[in-house]
């Protein structure tokens, strides 16, 4: 298995859930702005549509979206899902809604847009990570046990922090909380992060 | 089951998936203006994130979030999956391309943005459609049978319609083989879109 990834991207999310998940996978760089990735290879071979997270399984196929990647990752770790009848359907909730109402309102930091588009964004990122600081079940998103959608919500906190966004009090201790796990420290590290 | 809904915003597609599976639903209207749904109830207190859609369960839980609900239906009905091992990974592959790369693409075209805003966006969008439409199966994205996917993906064809985007040929046609549903026409109907 091989996760392309880039570094501090929204990539980290699913390089955390797969050592969380204890699976054993190789890690591929993609440059971004090239699009290639080490050894001089076309990663829109590998994912045509060109951005991170990508990844190939042990058959070949290859997977792209990182709620599709994430929520993949859970099926093989169940404890990475919350329990019940309705599990998966929350952890879906909770990963769609970080994609489309958070993860997408960064894109005026990424696109170097102007301070008032910014500062639009920054209201409408920190409404949406408020609403989920008021629905956190514990001392993660779903209670006491972490799940995938917690990892993408920390890659989020880290998007935050970069950009000066003043997060919820209770969002900065999970992030602290998140920072110390050992599949944390490791992805971070590994992509030269810490 | 309650489904709620804005006539023509995407909880058409939740709709039409509805309709598809053969499940029964009573249809709530919300005005995403004043938040309110008939009656004068205030929708938040259905979801408090204020957007549709909601779907109401039999056991008094809403979900929220398309690619949330939409996946939810396709279990109730699995013929509206993609099959194979890969099936549902492959399905919230599409249903998350579609939901943060097209979906989230229209903003600059609801948020009455500038016509630079549009045409970038317009640019952006008819390519991620053309992935789709090189990429589809046949008939339907996955192949000769429609998946919920398919229903979202018909949605943003009417937004495409609407703004006046040129979209790839093959799309147009899908979006005529769709139009003649019984179960699009219903939701079409109901929604005072035809």
């Amino acid at each position: 298995m091989k996760l392309y990834y880039s570094p501090g991207a929204c990539s980290l999310a699913d390089h955390i859930a797969l050592h969380e998940a204890g699976l054993s996978f190789e890690h591929v760089k993609v440059d971004l702005e090239t699009k290639l990735i080490s050894g001089g290879m076309d990663f829109t071979e590998i994912n045509p549509k060109g951005y991170v997270p990508a990844l190939t399984l042990d058959t070949g196929e290859t997977l792209s979206e990182n709620v599709a990647i994430l929520d993949w990752i859970a099926h093989r770790a169940e404890a990475l899902a919350p329990s019940g009848t309705l599990g998966r359907a929350r952890l879906l909730e909770a990963l769609s809604y970080i994609s489309t109402e958070i993860h997408k309102s960064f894109k005026p930091f990424f696109a170097g847009a102007g301070d008032e588009e910014k500062a639009k964004a920054e209201e409408l990122i920190l409404k949406r990570l408020g609403y989920l600081a008021e629905t956190m079940q514990g001392n993660f998103l779903f209670g006491a046990d972490l799940t995938v959608a917690d990892c993408y919500l920390f890659v989020m906190l880290l998007w935050a922090e970069k950009n000066g966004l003043d997060v919820p009090a209770k969002l900065v201790t999970f992030r602290d909380r998140m920072m110390v796990r050992p599949a944390v420290r490791m992805a971070m590290t590994h992509e030269g992060l810490i």
